[in-house]
């Protein structure tokens, strides 16, 4: 057991910290600018072509992705650096090429793309040159559930023709966005668990309509590229769209889905770290009946269960990555699950009490923090609800013999 | 002791009912479309006129004045049907002509108004013809401290010279917004207490400058009329506009406030119970794992405990109520603070629940749980945050005699 | 509405606050002082025969009791007095003739008892002059489901033949304790809700074994009379103490339940009143770092809190004793499940900050506060744990058409 | 960094485990058999002796010290085994020898001893012959802080005169407790932090009176020997008493603290496991409503909970045990203080949520759970209140710069 980085890690941290901080944290404004001027509403802000480049530049491009083309990085060495690019999560985790869910989908196409899937999407993913959405949740069922998932994938001819709706498909605006990864029913009549099959849908095949993008507490998450609700109206595409085995798209999106609660809970701790950074300056520089915010017990109670509470959250995180990596997302599904269940919740209540501390300016677009509570309270819902999760943590503790011999470390 | 409304009360909330839920809620989707084909961003939607129209054939305007114009209604009998606004508190309270910050202001105009006053401004402000904003709130001190205000109201010949920037004026986008009420320091030497002075400034005069509208949590609060921050440049007015007596403002706003925070949150109180019906109703319908989510026991819980939470939050409002009518607003102070710490953050744990029970839904505006969540929020700060009141609670503690014969009833 | 005790009530509170804090406060250490050098360690200490003889004297005996023999009080007028005898709940309630579990006996015994039950029981548990339990919970069966009850009750010619074992008979110890009310199974064959019946045993009758008292987070509870685990073998008693129909023991258990909870409930109103004294009084006192603990930002919020809690917790409990009072305990079952699941809760968590502010001496018996917290953790778990009503609660919200009309006040 | 245990941690636990289990949890029920029949009220059950030769033979014994004489282990290597003795936290400690305050006491004679203070106080501890107790606390001034401890050492030729009151000396009543570390005032004109010094006081020197011990929520607390009020009555001692440097007294106590508080919280997380263990069992036998309540959602989403802060809390004892190996006790400071803060907090909640689910049973001698609730309770108060971490906590983010690059790992 030891709780220090590694120096490979240490030394990709402080890089990272020095992008972050000195090159991301100054662009927000400039963005932010950009974006209010900016005549195509979901292209990205200008000054993201310049992000992307430094960071390609001091190579810190692509350092999610483990297989070959990406960084080579653990998860429990990437854990740490998705963190940092939490503290500015419109532009940093982009700038990297390290965004939600082009990297989910990356790894599908690294992991179960064909040749020429792989040329024709994963090397521009990769490139960062376009984007790719995932279109699973649908707005008629329960997606907490996911067998419910019902888009119709037919077979006709050599084409597969989909039917349905979808809607929470992040990312299914950006400009640049060229296609989508559909999960759909292939099969039926199959035994649950081989119905659903995931195709390839470039985004300009005739039938697909995006008739929206819905919002997230107040927010349009342009910078996201939204979360379109997209029409499938009898589109076409080829079999060999297929991405991974047919029938078998649950299993396949699992793959993805670990390693992403993990990429998202931890973007999540730094965004609980900006918003302490965020209270603890303003605590020191604020007066308020005659003293500065900063010597009022309950300030300090407030900041100091923040740290106790970020600390112990990322301590979750990493034991998932580094459990992830030694035995496989599936023994760490527990363990994924805890920190999934701990941290946005965590984040929340940190976001929101930098909020109180900073009053009517906390609410307000002159300081991160509501865009950042929208992000937390997002992710506490995407992903499986918790209630999901918790179920699955109880069944583990019945399944365990309660014996002191079997109690986790 | 009797916890039943009068059968006055009775009948008005059976009316209002009535109104709101025939009337007013069908009315929010049609009101959405108007404003997003709406060229003047900061006007109502049409149907507005058609809502206030109605409210007043049906003798529901004007509920919250208890002087001569309004209905005469005491505060504990106005409490539930404010609550009763609450549940659309985009539309219900302006159809009704009680929303705020008008309510507070035409309350002061009724009591410290001069007869000029209140034919220019009074009278128009009770018929709804024209809306107006009050603005006390400075973006560089801390408002939790009201003596911190230092916009500068200096005396030239028969003019009054406001210089200064107020912030989280609300509602004064609105493009019928006539009137600002502004607190600012007109005698700087006087003893504390005796430096503040309110002073009626019309929207169209010269050095009056709104350079923008803050949002909350991401929205723009278009219905409110915004969040206005405003430069107030040399602004001259006639000595005439003084509002109330001169060094009193803050003796002035206070009247105000009380009331005020009772207003706001009786309408909590119905939002929350809004999110209860949206929930309850979500729960009965919707089937995740073979069975409707009422069927699960943490939603259950969850519903219990916001059918508690709600009850509880609702009885100290009316109990500060009473005792406002009872024995006058600095008497009920300490209640009034009590129901103010303890309604904003009932009503956001019971939207926040809400919000979670719907997944996606609840987070987009496919339900006004986002924008009623926001509304909680904002409310937490507005007003006094909560530790300020806290305190006060406190010290009213510290200060009474700890025996038995002194406990509250 | 209204929210002032009447006149009536305010003489009696007044008349029983000095009471309590005269007569019963001070007797608590003389009372310990009793206990501990007694011989028969299940007796009363002799102190309390003098506050009996004091509390008969000054009219404030058998509040509780609307019958004929007790003070014809409603709830609604009973509550804030059985807040006060909180204060002190191992003597007041008992001075007063006021403690569970012998005023719901009476209860029973005034309302289902024949004329020779009455005057064999009933008569001297008015007097005081005897004990009773209530012996209905067994260790074997999940008692939150009351249809569990499985003592065996068999006719054997005139008499009833009880088999079984019960635990949690709170107050079977007591040295004065003459007569237990078993619930058990008299009609196995009969349709659900007609099975069980309530039989007066009295304790000395051959078959009775008193086998131990349970704790309660450590305390012996021997004010209260302890908790008996007692078993019954083959225990003959004549048909005629039949308490109330055959068939119907739950249905007049139940009559004794509501107004029960709702006591309990206003007594832990009373204790958690108690705990705010406490710490506010060592906040004044207690000096840290050089300053009382009563300027500390972080006491002050605890106490406010307090504070605001506690007097919701009250409200909700006063308006289920109105709504039992108006339209009887059926009626009123939301409103007391409300309170039932609210004030134990409540009460656990100001008396906890209090054992907090205080330090060591908060855990210890050198305040009141330790056991004024087992008495509130014991309360809830008592009379249905939370989720029973919770779900009860969940139910009535689903039952009710989800219309603003239809909200409750 | 690594999460997982080192093979020789691996096998130790698996030890110790087994050990625990297979003695000491069954020893539990005998041990309180024999102390109920006991006559000596303070002596170790006979069964202690028998466990503390097993754990003896098996090489269980002082691992908590890693000087000479000891196991030689880490804090990070000791933790997870202090851990499993907190199963049974009133047998297993003591039985490996592993007991507070006698671990800190022997930590401190090895440190700062001199060769007779080892060889009459250091020799016999270690052999598990004698007990010792450490006198701090006194009942008059706040101990959150220290700074107020007044108990007067003078000096009188070759002695020193002990004179003062302490309490919550914990082990002072064993029978087989020998010898007090005594905190006062040898120096009270030095400056502040030179002023105090400890002696070691035998327990049979005249003018030592145990006055009483202190009981906590209703436990006496006899497994640990008490909590002894202690009078130091003009009690002499030699100048060869005088444990490490003079007038640093708060130095040499500090040495102890900080594994000591890491001790007591790693106890706390087995304790806190052993509620999951009981209340998981529980819940997969216990049938209410006709299914066993491991079917329900609410106890499903309590024992997730658990789990999820469980395993937080270890991760920020284990973190700070790594932080104090690698960086000493001073560095570690405040990742010791969070865990202060989190890991009693945390397991009061777990056990307090099992007692709910076990009902009546769970408060009560049938279960451990009531004890091990007094046993949380009682650490967040000892070793210094949450408060008073939580501000060092605070002051420590004050005082980094608030960037990107200092954040914690």
């Amino acid at each position: 057991m030891d709780f220090a980085y590694s120096p490979k890690v240490e030394e990709l941290r402080e890089k990272l910290a020095e992008f972050v901080q000195n090159r991301v944290l100054p662009a927000e404004r400039i963005a932010a600018q950009q974006l209010a001027s900016k005549p195509d509403f979901w292209g990205a802000p200008p000054i993201m072509a310049d992000l992307k480049a430094a960071a390609k530049r001091q190579g810190l491009w692509n350092l999610f992705l483990p297989e070959d083309g990406g960084a080579g990085l653990t998860n429990l060495e990437y854990a740490p650096l998705a963190e940092l690019t939490g503290w500015s999560p419109q532009l940093a985790p982009e700038a990297l090429n390290c965004n939600a869910p082009d990297t989910g989908n990356m790894e599908l196409l690294a992991r179960y793309g064909t040749a020429d899937q792989k040329q024709q999407w994963l090397a521009p993913l990769l490139e960062g040159e376009i984007r790719s959405c995932f279109s699973m949740t649908e707005p008629d069922v329960a997606s907490s559930d996911a067998s419910n998932v019902r888009l119709d994938i037919a077979e006709d001819g050599d084409d597969w023709v989909l039917t349905g709706r979808k809607w929470w498909t992040t990312a299914a605006l950006r400009e640049d966005n060229r296609v989508a990864m559909v999960m759909g029913v292939t099969d039926p009549d199959a035994p649950a668990g081989s119905r659903h099959s995931i195709v390839l849908v470039p985004t300009d095949t005739p039938g697909v309509t995006i008739e929206r993008s819905t919002t997230v507490l107040g927010f349009d998450d342009r910078h996201e590229g939204g979360h379109g609700e997209i029409v499938y109206d009898r589109v076409r595409v080829p079999k060999a769209n297929l991405l991974g085995p047919r029938g078998k798209g649950f299993a396949v999106a699992q793959a993805r889905l670990g390693p992403g609660r993990i990429h998202h809970c931890m973007r999540l701790i730094g965004m609980a770290e900006r918003a302490i950074a965020l209270m603890t300056e303003r605590a020191r520089t604020r007066v308020a009946f005659g003293r500065p915010l900063a010597d009022e017990g309950v300030v300090q109670a407030t900041i100091a269960d923040a740290r106790i509470k970020v600390d112990a959250a990322r301590l979750m995180v990493l034991r998932a990555a580094w459990r992830m990596d030694v035995e496989g997302p599936k023994q760490a599904r527990h363990h994924i699950a805890a920190a999934k269940v701990l941290v946005p919740s965590t984040a929340k209540w940190i976001i929101d009490e930098a909020m109180q501390i900073f009053g009517g300016a906390g609410l307000s677009e002159d300081t991160p923090l509501a865009m950042l509570y929208s992000q937390a309270r997002f992710l506490q819902i995407a992903d499986g609800p918790d209630q999901v999760h918790r179920r699955s943590l109880a069944r583990a503790e019945f399944a365990a013999t309660p014996a002191i011999r079997e109690i986790r470390g």
